[in-house]
């Protein structure tokens, strides 16, 4: 097993710089961190290296992308305070879907846990894709794939112009629901189809008026008190009744 | 208006021991940060001192509870990086209910973020009262502060032992919901009941086994993979469920 015990050994200098958006696009790579991530990364195929700190006896070890590191390099290259064992460098690669049926649309969702949550839920209720605004959090945030624990490499993410991608889904035969708090009807009395999007906002603004515009129908959740709801749990609220209900 | 802008003041040295849930509990307080907080917790009635910044022109300066304070003070005093521009005191007060109806109970929830989250969603959703074990993170804690968006100002949160409460629950006529991913039922396969308890557990452990064994009925929520979700999304799916369908 090779063995990098250096700061300034040139692969680490370069996986420094995943530690921005820029440098994760420059590269197409991104890092992760901890045991459950990595077997979940695994079984899609993206990784490239995985970093284990010397001494660690591991079945990962075994792994032809297996990398001794000191607990230094970790401590450079892990965004937690916690002392790393473990992480992996992984391709940034675009899944894609052979057909669509449920889809969620994300409008600027900015808190990185709630984007993490959200692609987790997806997946939990069979959605077959998640497209995100360019204004959306990077997904390769490490607090976004943490959110996840795992989801992403179980799912399609994609990022698109979402009027554009709007305007695809409807040739395809979809109807997209938009959330908003004004003009909109009640999750409960909403037009019921099978094929369907449904897009959410950002936590402050909510769903763009170019967004809105472009969708079949505006939902919103039943309430007792007029308070918002965090978007991570109307997002789970709202996918939930389109999946089951 | 009174003025302090030394940090060896020994209301500053007071307030400043409100960082940690010992110091809270001992002084019967807890501090809150920015405007809209501010004004949830002034209709509440809990706010003793309101620390506005030197020279800010603001309402709040009107009130008898202001205090104008240096910007170090703040500092000092705020647990988040940005500068802080008005923080107030309040008064740890446990809010009774007359009748309750809807209630939700939190076995051991230790993110900030979901405590802070499921009292927001339980406000919007007119339940009555959160009841939370002792093992759950401290409600007065400045993350699930923030996290609640203030709807801890507006809904009785009790911390009592589980088992206990429950026995008093189901004497009051409730049914008891628990929430497991073994032996238990779909959420749409429920008996359905007006005056129902709902119990959340912890992000890792979900509900303890002496919990589970008082509730009426376990529930779990329908999956397409077998993945967990969020105690924050789940809660607000059973709630909205429980109170809507």
């Amino acid at each position: 097993m090779k063995t990098i015990t250096s700061l300034s050994n040139p692969l680490i200098k370069a996986w420094k710089k995943l530690d921005t958006k820029k440098g994760r696009r420059e590269a197409k790579e991104f890092l992760i961190e901890g045991e459950h991530l990595i077997e979940e990364a695994l079984k899609s195929g993206c990784v490239k290296h995985i970093l284990l700190l010397e001494g660690l006896h591991h079945p990962f070890c075994a792994k032809e992308q297996a990398i001794q590191v000191s607990q230094k390099v970790l401590d450079e290259l892990s965004s937690t305070n916690s002392k790393a064992q473990m992480m992996a460098v992984c391709s940034i690669v675009e899944q894609h879907v052979q057909t669509r049926n449920k889809v969620v649309l994300l409008d600027g969702v900015q808190d990185p846990g709630n984007l993490g949550t959200i692609v987790r839920t997806a997946v939990s209720f069979g959605y077959d894709q998640v497209i995100l605004s360019k204004e959306c959090v990077d997904l390769y945030n490490e607090k976004v794939v943490r959110s996840t624990q795992g989801a992403l490499f179980a799912i399609s993410v994609i990022t698109r112009d979402l009027v554009e991608e709007i305007h695809a889904l409807k040739q395809e035969g979809f109807f997209v629901y938009g959330t908003s708090l004004h003009e909109a009807v009640f999750l409960k009395d909403r037009k019921k189809t099978q094929r369907c999007a449904l897009v959410l906002g950002n936590e402050g603004a909510g769903v763009s008026e170019q967004v809105l515009e472009e969708c079949n129908q505006n939902l919103m959740i039943e309430m007792d008190q007029f308070e918002s709801l965090n978007v991570a749990v109307a997002a789970g609220i709202a996918m939930y009744t389109l999946r089951y209900e």
